[in-house]
């Protein structure tokens, strides 16, 4: 247990969450009821659809968001608020409930991802520890989903552990699983959310030996002639040699971590196959993104190991979603639909419910139904065409276990694979380009 | 206590570097002393200097790198590493030293940030812990030392946790508060790194309210007339008028968080003092980067709140650094200096010593000593006018506890601050560019 590894998830949050509820605890706003709602307002890197992640994750760090001794101590000294709230947050836990995408799913910009309803006290709290788990998350996932559509069928691993945070590189390659990767590097990965782990040696094994021969035969001799060599410490051609004298033309394979891919693959395979060597696999590992896997489909390469770009979004590190109050309690205890109102930030007012329109089987539209207030929505049995998008995640503060631990990873990798099935053609180009289906917003009840 | 939260630190690395650890155990070059050293062959998104970040998080992590139950089962079960390898795992604790840039120091291409001896088995197994902590925190550091130079005398914040996953947010305000920004929203960095926190109320509290003045009413209440106001839920003309008739002319700021920032600015400081606010501050929080609060610097504003760009890195998301095997024993117990040959991603054999050439208190260079095995380098000795960037940071597996917890943080700030005045002028500009002073290498005992 590190000094670096809070011991409870409830200061993972921004002080003015901590200031309003004070406030609000003393003008009586606090038990409001309130509707908040996690969305993004666009897709940010040009992205043709997004993917939703962290959602699991987030289900169990909101039940363990509980004030402990050592939390109210902090906020008590601090003078973050007073002795009421402190009073208050000695019982918090959420009890309210969370219906929302599921993990996996896809969004485009105006999806309500997360409904939260519950009081403004409980509700208002939740707002910054949200964000970050699916900001994080989904700007993996997303990224992860345009490389795992340019590599096609061939496997792709996350590697990236080294170039992002040491729990959000555990974080994003459960992500990166969820959208098509294949396994991970990261062993806490493995072993909290059971993706499957890989590796083999580093360029600091060669050199621990005295000879690249040395280096080789005693992976050989660990991990058995299946094992995937690293070649290029040295001269890549003279590695490849000294590969398969060590360790047969049944050698798993060699994996190349520097050059220009396209040549040197094409190069490698040429020689492999010269030394009789045609079933070992070529890995490349080398500053990789999705525009890099695409140039490579051509190339006689079998896997594709990414690192840096994939743990950082590429390009786009984090999803840019927002969490809002859209429905609210008056004095009266009537429900009404608020929204701010700026031009470049305005945001939507009133409860959504959202539907995939589909037209044989080919994703159309991001149908949204807003209620003028608080009203139940039931859009749905006017859309029969439209998958209906949203479920309840979590009811009186307990979470759905199905989405939680890796059992929930594995369901939202199926469920990833299957709803990407939906996307129109245009959707998997790279490029940057407005979202592969128009959001359309309509009352509810009519359209 | 979360799921999320790894029990120990030992499982935050690459699988590669336990099966490496297997088949050293077994071929016995496990024991082979080793110099690994952590650098950056450049500095990403064309920075002019780099600020180091994470030491003090990373010598608290190694501490705790440790193998308990749960991850050796884990281990074995999934045959990770075989019988003899998990019981040398059970023992295991990094007993070996490691020097380094303090935290809050300057970088520059081929810096030795870290030097990592002891065993190869000991000193492998740290290798990605350390690159997630350094390469994270000091692309944060980095990029907040960027704003901070920026942003002059004005105050700065950092509120960008719910755009980084919730661990790294933590980290990223943490290193935001060492390259110079004053405080944070983010509550657990203020509990476990003593960063100052700050914060009032956010559009949900003005939303929540029947009207806006009463939502400025309850806040002034709670919070007094010093608090600041957020004017831009609505219309910010009446936004700014209402703040002022209901907390006076003695109100300590507003903030505003949409907009044209520089237009709006001028135009609520113009109507405030027509107010008679004189003294009321003006706080702008949208979308801020380095180049966002240069533009503002004639600006009426009073202080600045950043976030997805200060805790992404500005466009640089990781430092890119690299955990790089330079010397070791070889079979005989003497020491080489071993490097990859590969053109693209090569590097310098052989243990380092560095120095920071100045002149009248400017830095003029990155002076490198390259030893040519492993022989103590005393350069320094010939170099009287450089300042010496190495100290010892962990000795015999324990680390220098002024480095760690909210102390080393307020070192590590004290430290930047103090480095940063020997910068070149040219260092200072914001566009891309050449590092602001060249890396030298010279042979030991040489120059």
């Amino acid at each position: 247990m590190s000094a670096d590894f809070p011991r409870s998830t409830a200061l993972l949050t921004d002080r003015y969450e901590l200031t309003m509820l004070d406030a609000a605890l003393r003008d009586g706003t606090a038990q409001r009821r309130c509707v908040f709602e996690l969305f993004g307002r666009r897709l940010p890197g040009g992205r043709r659809f997004g993917v939703v992640a962290g959602t699991g994750r987030l289900l169990s760090l909101i039940r363990d968001f509980r004030f402990g001794d050592d939390e109210l101590r902090y906020l008590r000294d601090e003078k973050v608020v007073d002795a009421a709230t402190v009073a208050f947050l000695e019982g918090y836990r959420f009890t309210g409930s969370i219906t929302g995408y599921r993990e996996g799913e896809l969004y485009f910009p105006g999806s309500p991802i997360l409904t939260v309803e519950g009081t403004f006290a409980e509700a208002v709290l939740l707002e910054t520890l949200a964000l970050s788990v699916l900001n994080h998350d989904s700007a993996v996932a997303t990224a992860a989903a345009r490389m795992s559509i340019a590599a096609g069928d061939r496997p792709l691993a996350e590697m990236g552990s080294r170039r992002a945070g040491e729990s959000s590189a555990v974080a994003a390659a459960r992500a990166a699983y969820i959208a098509g990767f294949g396994a991970t590097s990261n062993l806490e990965a493995g072993r909290t959310w059971g993706v499957p782990t890989m590796g083999t040696a580093a360029h600091s094994w060669t050199l621990l030996h005295d000879t690249e021969e040395d280096a080789f035969r005693a992976q050989v001799a660990s991990l058995g002639v299946g094992t995937t060599l690293l070649v290029d410490t040295y001269d890549i051609r003279t590695g490849v040699d000294t590969a398969i004298r060590v360790a047969g033309t049944g050698l798993g394979g060699v994996r190349i971590d520097s050059g220009d891919l396209p040549t040197v693959a094409a190069t490698v395979r040429e020689q492999l196959d010269g030394l009789g060597a045609t079933g070992t696999r070529i890995t490349v590992t080398s500053d990789l993104d999705e525009y890099a896997i695409a140039a490579l489909a051509a190339s006689p390469v079998d896997a594709y190991g990414v690192g840096t770009s994939v743990v950082t979004g590429s390009g786009t590190p984090t999803a840019g979603m927002v969490y809002k109050l859209v429905a609210r309690q008056d004095s009266a205890g009537g429900w009404v639909a608020v929204a701010k109102a700026s031009t470049d930030k305005g945001s939507r007012g009133g409860r959504k419910a959202a539907f995939r329109t589909l037209e044989r089987g080919t994703a159309t539209s991001e149908l949204i139904a807003v209620s003028d207030g608080f009203e139940e929505l039931d859009a749905a049995a006017s859309h029969p065409d439209a998958r209906a998008l949203q479920s309840v995640l979590m009811q009186a503060g307990d979470p759905d276990a199905a989405h939680e631990g890796p059992r929930g990873v594995e369901a939202a990798r199926e469920h990833h694979a299957m709803v990407r099935e939906e996307l129109p053609v245009r959707a998997l180009a790279l490029s940057r380009s407005d979202p592969a289906i128009p959001t359309r917003f309509v009352e509810a009840g009519g359209a």
